[in-house]
């Protein structure tokens, strides 16, 4: 892992997009890609792309092009895509159901556990057959189970206790729909959500297409 | 707009980013930074930094650093975010209510006018104050209404029709919750939202924490 630590955080945000991209191109079919290509795909200058690739060894071959199975294969170890995730969602409002809903994460590999709730009405029962447990067991359940990622889908005003209670629990990567800059301990990764920025550059376009 | 138009994708999808952080600031009190320091904030390179404030004019003064007020005030300005922009929501599930409830786009300038849906049961009721109407009637409502921004939290199988539905009412502008590339003419702009490359980053940070 000495190698791959030494990658950037930048590279690593951009590690999920090339995915993204190779996944596509894989189902389409495609076995090999230049630089050029798809630099014209995703978006990033030729250049980028090769500098992002020798970072994990650089798989390009001169005159050849990646080979497309071999590149996803990589970034996937990499990303640590080849292992299950256990997940735990706090807060089965709207957001909460709506991602307990969606199969895609389950089919990936992350696969929510549970929901946890303060609503007497709606603990007991099961959405998407995830059952909705009470939000006082939440650090005890994450020990318990060796929960991995907890997903806060509360409001902003509670998110910050959400955290510190994954955190007890023992769960060191944090998914973050509330609009707030959680504190947590150096160990634990949080991944906000920032939806609005999508809006904003989708803003921008709408100018330049009238 | 000549000029502006100018500016590469690339920016402008680091555009939002930069304005986050320049909100913070403003609300922290900061009045001016340093390429340096901002770099050190939102994690690109100084002489990226630099880059990108440049293709607009670039307000760093050498040996002073940036303005925030002016830049934030800039950006927005770019992106288009002193108007105010009218949108409805496609699909009435648990992630069009969950987008409809947060408050937060109305503030920002971004007000969510509608919902619609097929559910004859959901048809006429409110949500957060905000309509469900009927879905057979988005085209012609999104004309009458002059509707900026159509969101799509429909399921895959139907994404594309409502993506038709949208752009035969005059929309040009699509935020896409449904996992599927929509097939749209070249004057609509489409924001997919990736949410699973922000759970694919933390995957790889819950490894190295290990």
């Amino acid at each position: 892992m000495s190698e791959e630590s030494k990658i950037s955080n930048a590279v690593i945000k951009r590690l999920p997009r090339y995915r993204r991209y190779l996944n596509e191109l894989k189902r389409k079919g495609v076995s090999k890609i230049s630089s050029r290509e798809f630099s014209e795909l995703i978006g990033y200058t030729a250049s980028q792309i090769r500098q992002d690739f020798n970072n994990f060894g650089g798989f390009g071959q001169q005159g050849y092009g990646y080979n497309v199975e071999d590149l996803y294969e990589e970034i996937n170890n990499i990303l640590g895509l080849d292992r299950e995730y256990k997940m735990v969602i706090v807060g089965a409002g709207n957001l909460g159901q709506a991602i307990a809903n969606h199969n895609y994460y389950h089919r990936s590999g992350f696969v929510v556990d549970s929901l946890f709730d303060v609503n007497p009405k709606i603990i007991g029962l099961k959405i998407n057959d995830i059952s909705v447990r009470d939000y006082e067991d939440l650090p005890k359940y994450i020990q318990e189970n060796k929960v991995d990622i907890g997903i806060i889908c509360t409001t902003k005003d509670v998110a910050q206790e959400a955290a510190n209670k994954m955190v007890a629990g023992g769960i060191n990567g944090i998914w973050n729909f509330a609009p707030i800059d959680l504190e947590v301990p150096e160990f634990v990764s949080v991944e906000n959500v920032q939806l609005s920025e999508g809006l904003h550059s989708l803003a921008y376009y709408i100018n330049q297409n009238k």
